[in-house]
């Protein structure tokens, strides 16, 4: 099946926030240095949790209607500003809560995104489908030398995934039938919605994403047309 | 200025067609091959260039209303069927029509394109801001090794350059002042344009864009930011 896979897919569009780059260990040290240099004291990667974790409740604000569009940078700084306030982390500046939100902007690549992405580009076009902003995904790119052939994000269909007009967008502006597109994702959920607008699904489990003591996700790992436990061996799979 | 210039200036987005490709010779090329494999004979160069000539009616057609948005790759279909039936090149097939129609797709990038955007990525954000569609800019980077960081094209706005809209779209997707962000084209009016949004501009002539017959462009070059002979050239004057 991979085989013929590799022949019939012609672009794989990955997830980002934990599936390219490791958010939480990246947040986690821009936070503690700030802590350091200000000498503030608290629990960094419970903050990295919690803003993450007020993510998809932000996302669904939009959703809703309750909030119009709004980007990524845009919701994270209203998840900052609440977790600052309730936290007691009182006397940033605006430069330097700014600079702290633009964290999302400086997070590390997992250590075989790079050489994996290296070579799939080779074989497929490999870009972002991700909710990140633009400008975040782009800056990513230059911080961790990610080799995107193109960038696309939610914003550009000013829907969030899972909604079925974020993953619509990849075959569309590509040119291509859902089929020869791949979504690459950590979350199955991810991957089960574009299963449902006809993409092909690449998983690739990140079991560090929430950190060494989380618990993983309860998969089968039947339900996506290839499994991976890294980029590299998902080159090897895809033939590329 | 130059240096002042290089140092405000955050992201370039290059016009395509005749600045980054050689959409003429390469269009040419791919005309003769398939007069010979088919044994037709024709005034090739005089077919590229009206194939092109049909480009800026095409868009007034979208721009006026009278078609609704419409991608560059159908208007080029439009026009090819046309000119196919007004200068009597009747037998292809709807695979070969196809294929040509997709030689824009495979443009080549004129000499200097490819290592000066190496240049200028390093210290630059690097994109596209092309009326081409964006699986056509996307072909073409992956045909001609062309290492943009970010594919961005009218396509995404739904207004052709030169409406203000096309401009406005990349600060607003880069998150960045009009004025950090430099149009660069071989096309004067393509740059004012770009400077009527605030955008900077820089012109590098091509002046083998329509053959070595033809006539340039009458410019005053005062009215650019920079102007430089090729990309090599740009990246020293913008310190990159």
């Amino acid at each position: 099946m991979n085989g013929n896979l590799g022949g019939s897919v012609k672009a794989l569009v990955f997830d980002v926030f934990g599936t390219v780059v490791d958010w939480r260990g990246s947040i986690i040290r821009e936070l503690e240095a700030l802590g350091r240099a200000k000498g503030i004291a608290a629990d960094w990667p419970g903050f990295a949790d919690a803003w993450r974790g007020g993510y998809q409740p932000a996302m669904q604000r939009v959703r809703s209607g309750e909030l119009p569009w709004t980007r990524i940078d845009d919701l994270h700084r209203l998840i900052l500003d609440e977790l600052l306030a309730e936290r007691g982390v009182a006397d940033l500046s605006e430069a330097e809560t700014d600079h702290l939100n633009r964290a999302w902007h400086r997070l590390d690549p997992w250590p075989d995104a790079v050489a994996g992405l290296g070579r799939l580009k080779r074989r497929f076009i490999i870009g972002t489908l991700s909710n990140g902003n633009m400008a975040l995904l782009v800056d990513l790119a230059k911080h961790g030398g990610l080799p995107w052939d193109v960038v696309l994000s939610a914003e550009l269909a000013h829907h969030y995934k899972p909604d079925p007009e974020a993953y619509r967008l990849a075959p569309d502006l590509l040119g291509l039938a859902p089929s020869e597109v791949m979504l690459v994702a950590a979350h199955p959920r991810d991957l089960a919605a574009a299963a449902g607008e006809g993409l092909r699904t690449g998983y690739v489990p990140r079991p560090l994403e929430w950190g060494p003591g989380a618990t993983p996700h309860a998969v089968s790992r039947g339900s996506f047309d290839v499994v991976a436990a890294d980029f590299n061996e998902l080159a090897e799979r895809l033939g590329a």
